[in-house]
């Protein structure tokens, strides 16, 4: 029953699968085949010994992959293995085709890369759909008023629209960076010491041809040690994950029963073995939970670019458990978010009231501008403060206690103090216009 | 082949398994087991419901744990439908002795304690093969005369004896601040407000009775959301693996084939797929890699500590893939680096040739203490470091330099250069001495 | 201007002071004076050099401080250019008794350690204000009801005692963790590269003496390179965050608009530059921003860990800064949380009143026992769940909706739905009884 | 004497300073004085307020700041008592100009913005220092032998031209990812909600007008809670600190005493308290101490984006201390690196004995290629392994044991044992090729 307990109580969407040791068997072949064929193609091999590792490769099944997995651990990595029991499939003449003058590293960095593509298509799904529901939530709320609250306390009114705008922007913004690094993942190829040696004198076409075989991007020398492919990968997935955090956070802050401005809808979650009436919003809560592990491997990865001479012993090698852990809990929280927002209950009615009830706020703002013509801004300010602090000391209603400030008309007062949104909808028709660039873009 | 070809390139010794799924399934059903009985003692329920629940708990094969695999992602953790299907399996009459009073937490926390005494237990086992191998090392090489390195240059001669006995000090005590916090680990049980009120009025004694039924320390308050344990553990595995990483790292350097002080056994490891000459220190450098991982998910434990009220939406989920990831780096690093030291071959001759060609060093010392008298010792200190640095710019061999200062008596001086390793094997002999100490202590 | 503007907004306690510039030199002195006098005691120097030295050492004013900050970036610390400011200080007979067998790294590692004590001194006074505050809310709120909120969902009801005990139960485990390391921090010296070759043979003798003299443990061999002294101080610095931030987050949360249950008392703080009405808990959130800080410093400390041969190259120097900031942002957070508990204004009205508000939790699970013994667990809790749902569908009271159910005593279920602490409050004693055993202990 | 010792011990480059004190009081006055000319601009406020703030704000010494200090942790932030001060400062009249429309997070941010562009620019001028001097290496060197080395093994030989052309792509890797985020880096502009609800109903034209004044980019909505901006900073952040660290990982271990192919100038640098004959690479092990810093630094940002509703409570504030030190770090580790690249000694003719000593590894390699015509090469790979093992076991220079085997050419394969350094020639001039342009580009 490996790996479905925990790991199937957050993992969703598709980058788990991505990274799952079959897709890196997948992976690793794909790259040897791909070798094969750019070997041929530059004349180092004959095109039928291609074919023939070719072939093999695309049947993992016919392959020894058992004794790959037992030997991995000796060698350090799976490759030296995988690279004896594919000459043994192919037979002496071919393999001559295989692993034409690469070492272990140029293989795995480059199947992981790889994976990494196929891992950012699968978490990019989910951001598209946590976006086009954010987006969804940001044009249909447009002009519904909710109390916007800063360090925790109700401050001034905002529109439910702007703050989707504002989780929509971000969405955006991580689906931008990710496709961005995806664009940029480079082929690794350089042999031994990274010299091309093993080569024949080709090497430099041989890594041009692998990079146009695979859809990566070539590259003037290996990285092997320079590791900045795997930085923006850690990169782009950090920010992310702050991203779903932070949406995640607002979703369950929203939840709270106190504030109750938003729900989720999947019907047969979020129930308690102690408590039957509670309703927990699940899936922000486990996105939240997954994107909170991020920072730390981001951090691992980073601290793991101090790579020694041409091969590092070790830092290396801590990247392959990091970067999947990494990619599969940021595609789980992407997952979550997506099947959150998909299905948020936005109780607009709630979120009027809260707003009706603050005219407390609006009138002690009110109050500051009316006083800022004859007290001077800072004393202004301070004179409505104090008021706020006397209303909450005496428990006499702040309209009473404005009232009896001289000079001051409370009825003009109350009335600026209605709910004013400024150009909160102007600013949503804006990310909404850029959301529509960026996704007409990526279709 | 889901788990084997990554986590089988690093995964060593037992704490992998100590964390798997099966394990956790045990663990969740012997808390419940063990709560039933405690429940029974305190007068809650029936004997013979506990027994019925023990029962059920004792033989996962009868219970549906597909269900509660099916249902976990919706209740936001495994434990809801695990009661669900522990009170099925019961029958109505036993099913009040299932879960007494208990909130998913009060489950949750209790098994994963469980599970992090039992991988300490396996990393333990692997730390103490390697102080183990680090005591022999340290005994045999007592008085073995190694080149000492300080910011990666040669300085002055110790021990190899020493530098195990280092080794050893470090492994020894990242056993002892394992074994504190193994012996502290808590129970968890406070029902869904840590009220207890779902325990009849005994859920105090009920508490007390459930550490008692699994060897656990007692509490006054649950600590859902005061999370010092997860912390404690955090904090000893980090410093484990800090060890390891230390002891690691000198292991590749002294392998290091300009140095090749020491080397490692495995006859079949190391073997490189591009170079046939090639030995690498795979355990060492397994280790290192496995070591790396810690410190980003200790990071990550601990920003986790920051949780919510009665329950944290999300921060208690992040810990339990973390906190199982730990764990099992840890248990790696400790097996790899078992690995290596148990078979490791000193060169002792080649570091004693080192030691005897860097008289250079020791000449400059000997010759700064002998112009001390009269130059004063700032000074005297210039003065040798400028013969040296003499030396090395004419290309002439420092005695002759040095013969050339007036009033020098290189003879004495060289004599006085002869490697001294000070106080080096009292100190390996205290070290040993702890480390029998401790030994005995824990036989 | 220099330190005072933004380290002036957070930085709070004693600690920022405890490891200055002017605290370094002076415990940098400390030590070369212990050194001296233990030199001393040890024979290996007369005392009257030993006098000399600490006479110096005691007025650093006369020293040239100035020539060490020079020089300190090209040696790559400064206590080589202190040691040479030392010797012209004291003259060349004295010179003798300056820095005797040690090493760089021996003094600045001792000194790193007087340095973390005091800093630690001055953090446990904040954490010992902070539990003082806690245990005074436990006390005088043992018995008033508040809502127990779990996933941010109100759950069942609790106490705030048993809230305020929670807390008091981490700040006193953060406080027993710090004094456990606090006692533990060891003195360092061994000499160049820890053989002690140039202590004359009584280099274990003269450690002794140096650790007695500081008030430090002794060692039986330097720590040079195995870093347990420093996890074992980010380890409780980041737990003690970790309970900062927990209480911290309770303090936000609680002083929500929505909630309201906690304000700040400080009555000049907390205001906004835009909004006169709004009060900020700026002490809660201070104390989150500092504690928020640790765990990424605790993982550079422990990534550090990983040190080479017998000095490391780069891993030591990065302890220096990383280890004063968590000090540093530690020690605030303590302050800032004294700060914000002491003068905590908890509003019991609102919380009884939020609590009486809540019947509906209370009467599901009411509904969910009594349904029990006729249905099986199982079922009854799903009933319950359902009846909750369809009250909430409908928009009918729930006891109306419990009331069409068959066989079911509303009126009964309301009085058992009244709000019930369980055992809150002995387990609130509980934790003032052990409380008050390590206050005594400590006094 | 503060801020000097530790900070002054590392401390190097521009970036310091465009991060202290006095730099971001200048960088907020400098966000004020904008505003207000973008205001006047839109119409919002007359041009003569706007001058009168922008007068004030360009001479910080007529204003109260030591106020603005002691009043800052009040507030929870400067902006508050500075607008207040400001506000002083132009009197009645003008203080209209003052803030307008704006919330204390709007200023602070751009304000950060600022001073990250500032620090960006010094961390890119010592970076470019650093490409300038590895460029120079490529380039003299193209063709130098030197051992390449991998898992800190000697493999196969490589060129010193090539190592520094690695070094030389990441750099200006770093470089480029630096430029893109400074050249991204956005103005903050959204009121206390957001909603732009004190700008007149010019709040979006006055952000567009305010990014123009200070020449950042524009956005569509605020970031106060989305905070992308700071993880881009972050991650390029933290892959410079990683591509300067694995090349002081190089430089460290060039410098080992047993391999001295690489020595840094500085001639007062690197002295030993202890051993007047050690010269440490104090500028590589500086650069070293300083990038790994960053890691956990990032790992605190990226940890920091989960901000609540309109502004967070806590994590907002964590960002401050955190950035300033990442890009204070940073640009030390980078001017540390420039200094150690800079002055560099290679020590050619010690790199081609060593190569020339390895003739074994390529003896090795031919002798497999010779026999895998007739072997297969999977079994020509294994003989010529036992080979070597038989070598290394009898003590037998490895010629005599491949003269020993049937069938093999030995004069051949010494032949073919020359050091052959494949394309590395081709891959420097790529890489220079690059640097040319990258550096074009920014002149």
């Amino acid at each position: 029953m490996t790996g479905t307990l925990f790991d199937g109580t957050f993992a969703r969407g598709g980058a788990a699968a991505a990274v799952s040791d079959d897709a890196w068997f997948r992976a690793l072949l794909e790259v040897e085949a791909a070798l094969a064929r750019a070997a041929a193609r530059t004349g180092l091999v004959p095109a039928t010994a291609a074919d023939a590792v070719g072939a093999a490769c695309a049947d993992p099944s016919r392959l020894d992959l058992a004794r790959v997995v037992a030997k991995a651990a000796d060698a350090g990595n799976p490759v030296p293995p995988l690279v004896r029991v594919l000459q043994d499939a192919v037979g002496p003449e071919a393999a001559r085709a295989v692993h034409v003058g690469a070492t272990s590293q140029d293989i795995l960095d480059t199947a992981l890369v790889l994976l990494a593509r196929n891992a950012i298509t699968a978490i990019d799904a989910d951001l598209e759909a946590a976006a086009a529901a954010a987006a969804r939530l940001a044009q249909t709320h447009r002009d519904d008023v909710v109390m916007g609250r800063t360090l925790m306390q109700q401050a001034l009114p905002t529109t439910f629209g702007l703050k989707a705008a504002g989780w929509l922007s971000g969405l955006d913004g991580a689906r931008l960076r990710l496709a961005e690094v995806r664009a940029s993942l480079p082929v690794q190829y350089g042999g031994a010491a990274g010299t091309l040696v093993a080569s024949g004198g080709s090497g430099v076409a041989l890594r041009t041809a692998l990079a146009a075989e695979l859809g990566l991007a070539d590259t003037p020398v290996p990285w092997h040690t320079v590791r900045l492919p795997i930085a923006d990968l850690a990169g782009a997935l950090g920010a992310a994950a702050g991203v779903l955090a932070t949406v995640a956070v607002d979703l369950v802050l929203m939840a709270q029963s106190e504030i109750a401005e938003v729900s989720e809808s999947g019907d047969h979650r979020g129930g308690s073995s102690a408590m039957p009436h509670k309703r927990n919003p699940v899936a922000a809560i486990s996105a939240r939970a997954c994107a909170r592990r991020a920072p730390g491997l981001v951090a691992t990865l980073l601290a793991a670019m101090e790579q020694e001479h041409e091969r590092a012993a070790g830092a290396w090698h801590s990247e392959w458990p990091t970067l999947t852990d990494l990619l599969t809990t940021v595609g789980s929280a992407a997952a979550w978010l997506a099947d959150g927002l998909g299905g948020l209950r936005p109780d607009t009615r709630r979120m009027a009231a809260t707003v009706a009830a603050s005219v407390e706020g609006a009138l002690a703002a009110a109050l500051a501008e009316a006083l800022e013509p004859t007290m001077g801004r800072g004393a202004a300010h301070d004179a409505a403060a104090d008021a706020v602090h006397r209303a909450g000391t005496s428990g006499r209603p702040l309209p009473d206690v404005v009232a009896g400030i001289p000079g001051v008309d409370v009825e003009a007062l109350l009335e600026a103090a209605a709910p004013d949104v400024g150009e909160a909808g102007a600013q949503v028709d804006a990310v909404l216009a850029e959301h529509r660039r960026l996704t007409e873009g990526t279709e």
